[in-house]
């Protein structure tokens, strides 16, 4: 025999390693875990039966440059979720500090999110889009997954505009939120 | 008939629908919009029968809390990749700015993530964790979705560790990534 890792083959570590893998946190520990841990700022919008809808999301992050794709989660919880699974398509708006009315517009339970008509327009497309964020970029839902109260969407990006373009390294007075707050990223936020 | 919202069924209209749905980004556009886009900082670990590997992601998301399940993406072009992906399960360490030169250590191309054997440790399970950062979660991989050339993984949260907790609104010293550089979120960060 040749020398190896140790194996935990007595009673007790075997239970402790049981009892690891049985546990689930709960949802108070979960949210505790989380709460330290910030995301960018995005609004989702689509084109449904029912009319445009629209919500903020934190979960957007790019996956692939080539092909170019996105993902962003949907709660069950979200009254737009629906509308926006159903779609084919989808804008995803990338906020910066100078669109935080949006985002609030958009995470505000119950507020019509389009009842400013100066405020948006739809692409020849159909999706709403709204005027002047930093950045916006349209996709095509290519893959869904659920996970729990929510669903996974990877889409494909068509087609961007990007209003005020950041250059390296230019902390471009991004939008981030964090516990349950709004900040924005400057020179002075800047590390190292 | 009664009046409806106009139908853009004229050629010229028809055509450049046509070219916005069969467009897509390059990987340069692509990057341009995401150039502006911040995230939370993580580093995920897993156990291999090749020993352990870590790696720095800025992709982490909560996205249900009953159950507790977040997602990460995985790129192809991470070395780590490949052994992440064949765990069943993971340690995703959420990070704030103490935790700096972890997260400089899991990014860098060929570094040795665990040649300081008193920063980390293994868990009963087996899966390596460092220690001291500001919280760290073990979960179970439940799904896994491919992207392009990424892979999104879902995973349920077992067990978790806050070094750090922060209470409501509380900025606790949070890492972000931005633009190719780090940012920590503090009081003078805050906006509204």
């Amino acid at each position: 025999m040749t020398p190896s890792t140790p194996q935990p083959s007595e009673p007790a570590a075997a239970q402790a390693r049981e009892r690891a893998v049985r546990a689930s946190l709960s949802a108070d520990e979960f949210k505790s875990v989380f709460r330290g841990h910030p995301g960018g700022v995005a609004v989702i919008t689509a084109d449904s039966s029912a009319g445009p809808v629209a919500l903020t999301a934190t979960s957007v992050a790019s996956v692939s440059v080539d092909p170019p794709l996105l993902v962003f989660s949907l709660s069950e919880d979200s009254s737009a979720a629906p509308a926006i699974l159903a779609a084919s398509t989808v804008v995803v708006h990338l906020l910066d500090a100078h669109d935080l009315p949006l985002a609030q517009l958009a995470a505000t339970s119950g507020a019509d999110r389009f009842a400013d008509r100066a405020s948006w327009s739809r692409l020849v497309t159909g999706e709403p889009v709204y005027h002047g964020v930093r950045a916006w970029v349209r996709c095509i839902v290519v893959e869904r997954m659920h996970a729990g109260a929510s669903t996974i969407v990877a889409a494909h990006a068509v087609q961007a505009n990007v209003n005020r373009p950041v250059s390296d390294g230019d902390p471009g007075d991004a939008l981030v939120y964090h516990n349950r707050t709004w900040h924005r990223l400057d020179d002075r936020s800047r590390l190292a």
